[in-house]
């Protein structure tokens, strides 16, 4: 008897209020219920590696289930992607151990953010285009700065509803790529809108608006109203999740 | 007195129906007559390097225009990025000499098409989803039939009307990019749905319903109904267009 299953989803966040279940607005999560409600006939409660904001995309999202029953000569895969709408897609299964859990076993988050510094209309809803020369090298310098762990209160919305804002992270940097910089972060766990909050006040710096010093001031003042500016969500993609055992997917 | 722009245009042409005007449904064109139509308030004709299908996009699309009178402090990008739709984008401006002309004077124009072998919901609308193992040594082989001079006929649509259909192939050749395979293709020019019946026909061959000699076969023969395949549109971006003399461009 299978107990419970593990989806690597890949999703466009653009026309969803995020990936949490919204009651009366479309949501990754309620899509997925959706479909997994089509197919076993129940309602099914996922549960993902963690949540992301409206507009927020995911190149690697997990989500677990425990189905309430097995469907023979099922491909979850194939029928999950018939019933899925065409910007979620389900790019892998695998079966998983009862201990398992999508959001408590994992231990590792990355994130990329992407800046257009050109115009662009086929990656509109995949970068923030910010049309000004940007200082490059102290964004790379500000980047440095969140390495390690941190009390992230000042880059972490008010909304946040957790016991502690510390945060661990493994890697954070900046990458040229012609008119695009790309922006990568690896971390045990991030808050609510925490990245979009690091990348928004590091293009300040790259403006000229701020100073890598004040960068520095406004991490170690633990404090939301400290001048931490968020970035748009639609050049935010979740990456990867690492977890503490290896997943055994099928495809 | 300036009398010929020259405009670098970037389009997702998923909203579309093509580049070329069409009375009753939006196009590339239409969007960028219209644009200029209330910039200067007056009826004003673009000519481009080539039209596109509907789902086509550019990255590199060349259109050319002669400005009724000269507004004064104009800053031509910005103002027609204000007035057209996100999807289309003036990346930069030119003035062009009177004997310039989008599509006459172009030399050569480079395609780009990829496959995903994956799902992918964040490219749905860039690439064309094959959900089955292609054999790739074959496709490549392919593609080296098309570079030379050749009468195209079979890779064209019947509906394109044109005194002849022989085009020189500068570079036909497939690359592989983890499960994105990326064709890419510069000639002198391309007929009506070329570049999508190539891909189509050479798909055909990855999946092993053709041989390599058999693809042969279909474009000596020159005949529309020899059996090639036109593959979807949204895989498919004009990226380049070379002129006889380089553009000064602005920005």
């Amino acid at each position: 008897m299978i107990t419970r299953m593990i989806l690597h989803i890949e999703y466009d966040g653009t026309a969803y209020s995020g990936y949490q279940l919204q009651t009366d607005q479309p949501s990754i999560q309620g899509e997925i219920e959706n479909a997994l409600k089509k197919l076993y006939r129940e309602a099914i409660r996922v549960h993902a590696s963690g949540r992301t904001d409206a507009g927020v995309h995911a190149k690697y999202q997990i989500v677990h289930f425990d189905p309430p029953c097995t469907l023979q000569n099922l491909n979850l895969k194939a029928a999950l992607n018939t019933l899925l709408p065409k910007d979620i897609r389900v790019i892998n299964t695998a079966i998983g151990n009862k201990d398992f859990h999508a959001r408590f076993s994992a231990r590792e988050r990355q994130y990329q953010y992407i800046i257009s510094t050109q115009n662009t209309a086929l990656d509109r809803d995949r970068v923030w285009q910010i049309y000004q020369e940007l200082d490059f090298d102290s964004m790379k310098k500000s980047a440095d700065l969140f390495i390690g762990e941190h009390d992230f209160t000042s880059f972490c919305s008010v909304q946040a509803e957790v016991d502690h804002k510390r945060c661990t992270i493994f890697k954070s940097y900046w990458e040229q790529h012609g008119d695009r910089l790309i922006y990568r972060i690896h971390g045990n766990r991030f808050l609510h809108s925490m990245v979009r909050s690091l990348v928004g006040t590091m293009a300040e710096v790259g403006k000229g608006r701020l100073t890598v010093e004040d960068l520095k001031n406004i991490l170690e003042s633990e404090d939301r109203s400290s001048g931490a500016i968020t970035a748009p969500p639609q050049g935010l993609t979740l990456m990867y999740v690492q977890y503490e055992e290896k997943i055994n997917w099928e495809g």
